[in-house]
């Protein structure tokens, strides 16, 4: 199993962070975003999307984090990224999704390059892009934690799953670009508890090995 | 069962081909996009981000298209939308997801407004942005359909299945925007194939009740 990643992209971040509560330990192989690397022939052969992350594995590739979260918690079900019965698994699919649809897509690097390139964005119209998706998309994702029995310790119930497993790399990202998440005090306890697991703090940007020599 | 959603979203798109390629009838609830019905106190209850789709079954509130077919799939499982084997599940999920994730959100009304709004996006500007995402997006899935001898008549052999009910709408809404797409041959062919379904013609914008009254 091979994971090309690159330690500051949120959907790499999700899928270490999968991989390392799962247990496993995949070869990686750095792809850097910032050098150019998702562009090049050889990489499109890869991932004709030019994208991360991918993961090989049995002789397949496969792309886009999400499906590579639910493959891994195919084959490798425990511990398990989503609850039994199809209501929990829709709700922690559906906080998910929020995340990995409407807020991650519109804050990634190429969205923030051409905004900048095209529509003259400086730093404060870019800031101001970033924070206003997230604000629409956390705006979403609090009260359907903060008003469901269903949340516990992580997104829903005492373990950590796919939710949790969104959460965390937006959060961090968020304060990167510091955003006000004052008005999130259910997603911001969430992710002090998923970052006192194991598996977030190895998956983090920083401990990566690549984080030494980016700047 | 009941459906909120509304004929031009590509998100109600999609659930609408789900619910009629599995037999089901739900009930159905307009929220009128156009007319900011999403962002009502009323319907915030329902769905926090004031998106659509949502789905009523049962007592819960489930939200985000990709969540609620997951679900669907999951309690109604023939026909299935997705095929038995993981490494099959992880193609469909992941070429629907480059269109839900990096196509899709890009170019929702809410996205399209910002960018006219605040950065005086012209007609050309927001047309340029639309195709640009549709381009970038397509061009991944163009080769992982056509180089796979897995793409059958629909995107993974010849029953319809998620990546087809994701692809429909956006094939549809890039043909709005004038989105030149000839350099998608298999997209194309098996969009065609699509159309061809009951259940797509079912679903099609135009073919919803509200269609007649709004422009």
């Amino acid at each position: 199993m091979k994971l090309y990643g690159y330690f500051r992209s949120s959907a790499a971040f999700r899928v270490r962070i999968a991989l390392y509560l799962k247990g496993l330990a995949p070869d990686t192989e750095l792809v850097n975003l910032q050098a150019g690397d998702q562009s090049s022939a050889a990489y499109r052969t890869i991932n004709p999307q030019g994208r991360v992350p991918s993961l090989e594995d049995d002789g397949a590739v496969l792309v886009q984090s999400m499906a590579i979260m639910e493959y891994l918690d195919e084959i490798y079900p425990d511990p398990p990224l989503l609850p039994v019965a199809a209501k929990g698994r829709a709700r922690v699919r559906g906080i998910a999704n929020i995340i990995a649809c409407d807020i991650h897509p519109l804050n990634n690097l190429a969205i923030l390059n051409y905004i900048k390139a095209e529509f003259g964005a400086d730093t404060d119209a870019v800031n101001g892009w970033y924070r206003h998706w997230v604000k629409q998309g956390f705006d979403g994702v609090e009260p359907l934690l903060a008003e469901s029995p269903e949340t516990g310790t992580f997104c829903h119930g005492d373990a950590p799953g796919l939710a949790d497993i969104c959460l965390v790399p937006q959060v961090f990202n968020a304060q990167r670009f510091d955003c006000d998440l004052s008005g999130y005090p259910t997603i911001l306890r969430i992710n002090d508890a998923c970052l006192k697991l194991d598996a977030v703090d190895q998956a983090l940007p920083g401990n990566q090995p690549e984080a030494a020599g980016i700047a």
